[in-house]
């Protein structure tokens, strides 16, 4: 099975999230479980698009309660480890499509960099190693093609 | 979702696996999620039992590679963190049903009972605390009743 | 640089207390850096008598906060990871000495057990595989001759 | 007591880690513990400038070796948790200075600002955030301004 880490803020503007659902629902027609940190945001947004096709998310929390979870989780894990679950979102996912994102998305972004990981970027930060797409086909696409 | 951690060691005998798969599927058949340390044995056995009644199984698995996991993880997990996912199952589920098991297990009823989460024993450790259930019809009775 | 790993419960009785400090001094006067969970107890006991031998004091504190160590930690590292912790204590001792101790000791003899790495206990949980020792000198004596 | 990571790359030039050198003098003078990664380049060079002063230093190393550690580890502690050792670093430290470094070094600057962290930076990532040193005598004393 394919896992696809989704990544980016907590708190994003409209045209990120519109795109982070989109990128949800394709991944899961793709046959991508997709695995996020399970909080707001682009997690939220991307977590309902796989929904919405029926597919599988996974909510790494950085908190110890299943509560905190978006209402798109279907597989909640409670960590406790705060902002160190973002390196087992890396661990857990065979590829990762950043979405915007603040410091919590570029530290799993240097993450992935660094244990060799791909990362699809779609307007987030500019770091050398970000495979760029254009949009959320174009991201997908690219993730098929790389594994 | 309720989620139930099923917790033993990774060489059992054959009274414990069929004991693990079991429970494994009344806890499917309950509507549990069910999560392990997704390697072999009762935790082989118990992912089994839930695949077989169309269950969701979870692997947190010591090591980086979902290769690793059981043929019955339907969502692996790969954290890297050794024997330290331990305490992530112990995290991650409502409840522990612990079916035999050697030190590995013990560490996880023992983090369980330290952090307040109620285990259930199936000719496990002696550890005062453990609700010891005298089957695994009694066993998820138990998991129903205390959640 | 040999490292000794104290454990056991932040609440203990005057008895074990004093052990620990004995247990303290002697692995400071050995040379051994004395790795603890950094809180009361049993862990601020030993590190008492590390301190008053001159010795070091690691605290691998459960928190994200320094303040929380007792006064005899000389090295704080306050790592977030809550009962987690408990194995990175066990990672970073050469041996380990369980004093007393509830289910967090247990959780920590049980991983020590399951890695491979020797315990000695001083009234401590009955596990199989624990090297009893009878006082606090035998138990530093028996650390020596096991590294 | 104060603390301060140097994070950097294990694989620098000799500008780099001369800087870093200079850094770890610096830091022990004004009475910090010192904790890096534990391993060479950038880690080893500041570890060498403190135990030339005197000074405290601590490695969390990302395997679960001491025999790793670079010989300027005073206090070496194996994590075996690999990059997620990363947040430990962070965690631990009051204030972190950044000199040069790739990828991890990335990821330990994303996680500290995530947290609310100052990183002082030495020719490192250009990163929004991060106060920018000219010299290893100017990222000491901004360290001593901040905390």
């Amino acid at each position: 099975m394919k896992t696809a880490g989704v990544i980016g803020a907590g708190n994003a503007n409209t045209q990120l999230l519109e795109l982070a659902e989109k990128v949800g629902r394709l991944l899961a027609r793709n046959g991508f479980i997709v695995i996020t940190g399970g909080l707001g945001g682009v997690m939220e947004a991307a977590s309902r698009g796989v929904c919405a096709e029926g597919g599988i998310t996974v909510g790494l929390l950085p908190t110890d309660s299943k509560a905190d979870a978006n209402p798109y989780v279907k597989i909640p894990i409670p960590t406790g480890l705060g902002e160190i679950r973002n390196a087992l979102i890396v661990r857990a996912s065979d590829i990762l499509i950043a979405i915007g994102g603040q410091y919590g998305t570029l530290s799993e972004i240097a993450l992935a960099l660094k244990t060799g990981k791909k990362v699809i970027g779609l307007n987030t930060w500019h770091i050398p190693g970000i495979i760029k797409a254009t949009s959320a086909e174009d991201a997908v696409d690219i993730a098929l093609k790389l594994l």
